[in-house]
């Protein structure tokens, strides 16, 4: 696995039960997934991933960010990739991203390509006065993302555009009337089996995922028909193998449309961990070995995940368990080994059960331990 | 965390979801626990317990083996340990383990110790003409362990004494007529708080456990509430810290009486990492770490463990996956990482549902595709 963050953490543990040697190669040192780091490294050299890529069978990713060089090199060197480059270059690239979606017939924002902030005016004038711009590489989390009214506001994206940055262009997209967002996580194998976790709630904070509630609620039938067909479509559409998580919006009139792709593990998929016969980390595992795919059933009716976002102003995540452990004993905690920073993810905690106001509550008021 | 077979290791997993630095004192390189190893050597020798033990918290342990003398040196030096020198002096020696359950007044078989063949031919004639012989130590999975109608069939035992050896006596209990065995496993912190998991069956083949199904059938009310009883009895009586596993018969005249303890996590609770809120292994961690304990609910009316004993005469577990996991989407794999060898726990497989028919089947047809 290249990439050593939380979600190569949380990858150890599957790997441990299924027997499989996961090494990592990590960014730097201590990072999350330090335990399983084979090595220290820069991804984007490629000398230092192929010489990694030797000694395993089959590389994975903990992020898109891998360069489609170092990518195309693995391939050339006869290394198993998966997602391979081309999906991968999908997921890199918000504007590859539109285009394929749209060639795939799947229902997305409006959206269009800017170079000039005379196009991006254009577009807002022709779009109700506002629109969500976002440089096509590099955001995440809600950085890279900007709604604006007025061209002007993205003034310094277009310097840099001027100045042969971003990559030339903009992706500019409709304000969707959402009425909220779901994601639909699946797992594809390289031979083609296809598995989907239900359709999810997400609830974002800042552009952060904050929150997720599986199943989404009210979701059963059309919404929850709808948003599997779109991921399998995208999977099979892209040949993406591995975890992919498709974000869409619920619109105010009923329809669902694509938001973001990500071809890994998701924040929207950490409850599979505790709340589904195969969790997420598994899944992905089993998907890279084009091994057969896990049950996808649930444990129980509802299950609740809360980001830990920041921790505690002083101290430890740790430091708060006696009361954590104690007041929420049916909670799972997830601690990613991170020292706390504002707005960081540090870790997330799990609820399961038959009520969704218990599990919310439950999930909610185990989270609000660690936070100030 | 002083020994690296599969106990420590599946104890890995736990300890990263609670970001806990779990660091493990090996018997040998590549054992089973070998990702988290921090050093190898001989934990029968004190200079190398009390080095590993300057570089830890809390020391711990996945087999009852330590010798006393390196225990007190320990304690001496101010090293937490859990479970402490006391109980675990209990466990290692079956003799003292049924002098202390008698004098806490719980229902044991009854015993002997003998230090001659006329004792113990003595203890047979009183005790309709057979008896269970076991050497004090040492004894694991049926070893050390004989069912027998005279004293001459174990007579190399008693030359064994007569040189001086297996502590100058053996223990000798009544052959008990038995409709099935239990286990009941409990969790206990240092500062008093106890947990209990629903008492299991177990079925053993040639004395090493092969099945368990949780909870057992039928235990609903009295044998569930007698079974616990005498756990909490046993844990708060000897000072157990951590899983204690509590081996029980069932009798034909419907009493239940202590077989054997484990102070650590055990076989039998092996179903509780797929089948239960809290699995042993975090459930250890926290109580030796002395944190709040977690729920011992259950995700569904059954959980049924199957261990895969010996593995295939040839290849890997791993070559088995392709066929076991497309027949068995829903069973939970367990690798250990160790080479098949005959008769060696190299594994285990688990299932869960609510029809207890499915359940059991779906375990064993799992865990046969493994076996040849």
């Amino acid at each position: 696995m290249i990439g050593g963050g939380q979600l190569a953490r949380m990858m150890i543990p599957a790997a441990i039960e299924l027997g499989v040697d996961l090494r990592v190669l990590a960014e730097a040192e201590g990072m999350s997934a330090a335990l399983a780091a084979d090595r220290v490294g820069d991804y984007t050299d490629v000398e230092t991933v192929l010489a990694f890529a030797r000694e395993v069978d089959v590389i994975t990713f903990d992020h898109e960010h891998v360069p489609q060089a170092v990518l195309r090199a693995l391939v050339d060197a006869g290394v198993p990739v998966h997602p391979g480059p081309e999906p991968l270059a999908v997921a890199q690239d918000k504007i590859l991203m539109r285009e394929r979606l749209s060639e795939l017939g799947l229902p997305v924002p409006d959206w269009a390509r800017v170079e000039t902030p005379a196009e991006l005016d254009a577009f807002i004038a022709d779009h109700g006065g506002a629109a969500v711009v976002k440089t096509p590489r590099g955001g995440y989390d809600g950085k890279g993302v900007r709604v604006v009214r007025s061209a002007a506001e993205v003034s310094e994206w277009f310097a840099t555009i001027a100045e042969g940055g971003l990559a030339g262009a903009l992706l500019v997209e409709e304000l969707v009337d959402f009425r909220r967002e779901l994601a639909q996580l699946v797992a594809r194998r390289p031979s083609g089996e296809i598995a989907a976790w239900p359709v999810v709630e997400t609830l974002q904070v800042g552009g952060v995922c904050s929150e997720v509630i599986a199943p989404a609620p009210h979701s059963a039938g059309k919404v929850a028909d709808v948003s599997a067909d779109i991921a399998f479509a995208v999977a099979e559409g892209l040949g993406v193998t591995g975890v992919l998580a498709v974000e869409l919006f619920e619109t105010t009139d009923d329809r669902v449309l694509v938001n973001e792709l990500a071809m890994r593990p998701h924040n929207s998929g950490h409850w599979s961990m505790d709340g589904s016969t195969t969790g997420q980390f598994e899944q992905h595992l089993r998907a890279v070995l084009d091994l057969p795919l896990g049950g996808t059933g649930t444990h129980a009716d509802w299950s609740v995940m809360v980001n830990i976002l920041g921790g505690p102003a002083e101290g430890t995540l740790a430091a708060r368990y006696p009361s954590a452990l104690a007041g929420h004993p049916t909670v799972k905690i997830h601690n990613y080994g991170k020292d706390p920073r504002p707005g960081r993810k540090v870790g997330h905690v799990t609820a399961v059960g038959d009520d969704l106001d218990d599990v919310v509550y439950e999930a909610r008021a185990a989270a609000a331990v660690f936070q100030d």
